[in-house]
């Protein structure tokens, strides 16, 4: 059987000894497509491992521009060949070509690896501190392994686990990668994989800078992340998965970065739904609905007052779940997890507005899905009441008030959003004052009169969040350069001679627009 | 029986049904001290979580002025009680009372809490990053709870439990505390803990912003940093106590900041001996010394290169180890540890230059101790010979060349600080080229001629290093700011209206002198 080529240690090469083999699926007609690929074994990880450990030796001797300039050759490769990564991502995932993986995801996945490009070579990232008068000099600087990848199924481009953010701020802070292709979309990853090592081919970077694998046994998973030559991880995809993963690598001392579930609640406040309740319906559908409701920050809680005005909400809401055609999932899977979920919400005492069963289609589909709870009763339940269904299926909360909101908001698990619609003249300020606070702590990112699905790519994003969201709340998977700051080492010198220190804490400022902390001061300026 | 007193939710209380008992230990006379303590049980801890949770949830609201405030107040207590907490200190650890503890360790902590006061009030250390056009907007904020630190034996002031540099940069950050007292200087915690509380009433703090219970059962401390309602803990210990607690914090997804062991190694190139031997020695002889050897950044490993004037380099260290008399350990159980690590140094190939037994005093303890082992043995067993010696004992180690000195480097685990000394003039820097990068990533701190003992309070220095000398690498737990981002979340506020931000995210900068990154500039303007 002939088997997809493997990238390791600067080879495309047959996976030794794999374990198995798969194939793609295309969720638009459930069937499998003619590539195969090798479930990969011992072998494969633990040579990839140790070609990336002497690729991290050789990445610190290179200097940033080499790096940015990798990164910009990438971007402009990707743009190159964006009909083929379009056409093959299109068929692995049945994301819409247009405006979708065309016009949306690929200039962000290309953008993300430029602004990369500037950060890296404009230091300013690696929080240069110096200490003139006794000569102490710290900054963040590469790991001492590379960093290895798992990519999310539901982002083909710009999650990907060698195009995608946790590869762009590997790299942009000088790891080499060890990507985990997703199964969902291994042919995409193929693409990416091989103009990434035209790339480092062009720019002269160690070959092992990148390389690429395919899903592998469990076990070697939890090799990969805990072995003592690995610098750290990053992991977005399901909590069980992502759980299991972060025992590994805790228990070996290393660290792992997590993006698991989130059902990124949004309350609604009783004046905005006064004031524009038909509006935010829409909106928040959209949400819903958006790449089919499996984004991240899918909303997937929706927490209303109860009343009249709040039951014209609801059924607006849910005549536009019901009427509006179910969108194709990305997995053969994809149903059946939705429908335990749905399971799961119901035996917890959720009802079903609509939706809740398998759609008979040629397609992966599942009806969109709207359940509605009390939240005495989500009070009660908060564990199985949280739980995630991954596609166009909510719950809608309806608490008695705002205390009810706010103890609702108090047995809530970390997660990446939580959202309040609130009226725009202020007659909700009163309340927003009283959840806030709840609030705030349990999310990465609090939005204000805004759906949460859409992540700006900016240096202020947090896409990161409170345990079990992700495993740490004090980091972000998306916008640079904090992005970076996972897959760094703290260095500090002391009393190191000029000459010796690396050039981001030498006197001279190395770019001449590098942002130094010099004796407490943020400056551009040579010492 | 009368125990001494817990503080626990704003209460000086007895510990409600206290698992057992202990006494502190004067060092120099092993008698046990008078006073009896508790050992703390499951509703002295659970209490503490509860009203430390809610003191949290307070103190988000409260300005940050009035934490700079408290930590000002705090100092100069600490200074008015300046005999007291010296004399308590010096009975309970044996350290000497000056220099040691009034003149250097005290001065220390006062520093760093005014230190940490500047740091609150000037709101720099929050990194606040705004995307005016977007409307986006983040910080690093406090946790969702208290921070429970955990107090090694070494610093009775300056890493004490409630006054060292955990407490303050958890505090300075907007966290309470629960403070473990250490067993060794229970009697200078409590002193700490009554002039902190007596602070926090004084600036009207909430009551629970500064709690103080002493040891527990095990079980008990393993609850405490995994508690829902924990924000993250910090442990400065020994690598057993510290590996069991990070399992029980990462298993409930809880950050926690481990100090643990490390051996500290020193390179001594060629040159370095052939131009100034016995200056280095005496330099290194008492870097050794200092604190009994019971310094985190002690030098346990000193690595030389073969040839004439490398002995007599190591016959001039181990004469001054000889000669010198040892100092008083901290506790009853130092020499037996020491021993012990002896005795695993040389079941792995290492032998006896001096020292090695204990010594028949009325104080704790031991010889002082040196050994000497070859590099080709240590590269075979280099976990063995790896193991900490917690006292005035270093292992040298003859290397043929910088080949194997650079072999050695690469079998080392990760550690504090890496020291490496050079000749003057330039004769090592071959040398140096080919050792410091093996060396670099394995410390967090690399030394140039200059030894390691001595933390420099400063905002480039790197209290921290790769796993196992801490759980991971991107964090110090010395300099201001830079410690407090271990006790912070990331929060993001996408959309949300002026008034509803923090200070430190609207758009008028809040100090008028706080360092704000707005649109991709350091700035302390308003936007």
């Amino acid at each position: 059987m002939e088997y997809q080529k493997v990238l390791i240690a600067g080879k495309w090469r047959e996976s030794k000894n794999p374990a198995d083999r798969f194939n793609a699926v295309n969720p638009e007609n459930k069937q499998a497509l003619p590539e195969n690929y090798p479930v990969c074994g011992e072998e494969d990880i633990l040579e990839a491992i140790q070609a990336g450990k002497e690729a991290a030796v050789e990445l610190r001797k290179i200097p940033r521009e080499r790096l940015a300039r990798f990164l910009e050759l990438f971007a402009d490769k990707i743009e190159a060949h964006a009909d083929e990564l379009v056409e093959t991502a299109h068929i692995e995932t049945a994301l819409p070509k247009e405006p979708r993986l065309k016009d949306v995801e690929l200039p962000r996945t290309t953008g993300q690896l430029r602004e990369a490009a500037r950060a890296a070579r404009e230091m300013s990232w690696c929080n240069a501190t110096i200490d003139s008068a006794v000569n102490i000099r710290s900054m963040m600087g590469p790991l001492d392994g590379p960093v290895s990848v798992f990519g999310p199924n539901n982002f083909p481009f710009a999650f990907n686990s060698v195009s995608g953010g946790d590869f762009t701020a590997a790299v942009a802070t000088g790891n080499p990668v060890i990507a985990k292709a997703n199964t969902g979309h291994p042919g995409t990853t193929l693409i990416f994989a091989r103009l990434a090592f035209e790339a480092v081919r062009e720019t002269d970077l160690p070959p092992a800078t990148v390389q690429m694998i395919y899903r592998t046994p469990p076990d070697l998973g939890f090799r990969l992340v805990s072995d003592p030559d690995i610098g750290a991880s990053a992991f977005t995809g399901t909590k069980s998965a992502g759980l299991k993963l972060k025992e590994a690598a805790d228990r070996a001392g290393k660290p792992i970065y997590l993006e698991m579930s989130s059902v990124n609640p949004v309350f609604i406040l009783p004046g905005a739904i006064e004031e524009r309740s038909s509006e935010i319906a829409a909106e928040l559908f959209g949400s819903c609905a958006m790449g089919t409701g499996q984004f991240c920050t899918n909303p997937g809680l929706i927490i209303v007052q109860k009343g009249e005005a709040s039951e014209q909400f609801i059924r607006s809401l849910s005549e536009m779940f019901s009427s509006n055609p179910p969108g194709t999932l990305l997995s053969l899977s994809g149903a059946d997890d939705i429908l335990e979920a749905v399971r799961i919400l119901i035996s917890a005492g959720a009802r079903l507005l609509t939706g809740g069963n398998r759609v008979e289609s040629e397609s992966c589909m599942a009806e969109n899905t709207l359940l509605r709870v009390d939240a005495s009763q989500f009070i009660k339940h908060p564990r199985e009441l949280q739980t995630e269904a991954y596609g166009t299926a909510s719950l809608i909360v309806v608490a008695n008030d705002i205390r009810e909101m706010k103890e609702m908001a108090s047995v809530m698990e970390g997660n990446l959003t939580g959202t309040i619609y609130s009226h725009c003249k202020g007659k909700d300020d009163e309340a927003y004052d009283i959840l806030e606070p709840e609030l705030r702590t349990r999310v990465g990112r609090l939005l204000n009169d805004k759906t949460p699905t859409g992540v700006a790519v900016v240096s202020a994003m947090n896409h990161g969040g409170p345990y079990p969201s992700t495993g740490h709340p004090g980091f972000t998977a998306v916008g640079l350069p904090a992005s970076m700051l996972r897959f760094a080492a703290l260095y500090c010198f002391d009393n190191v001679r000029q000459h010796r220190l690396p050039a981001e804490l030498q006197d001279k400022n190395p770019t001449g627009n590098m942002w130094r902390m010099i004796d407490g001061e943020w400056t551009q300026k040579d010492i």
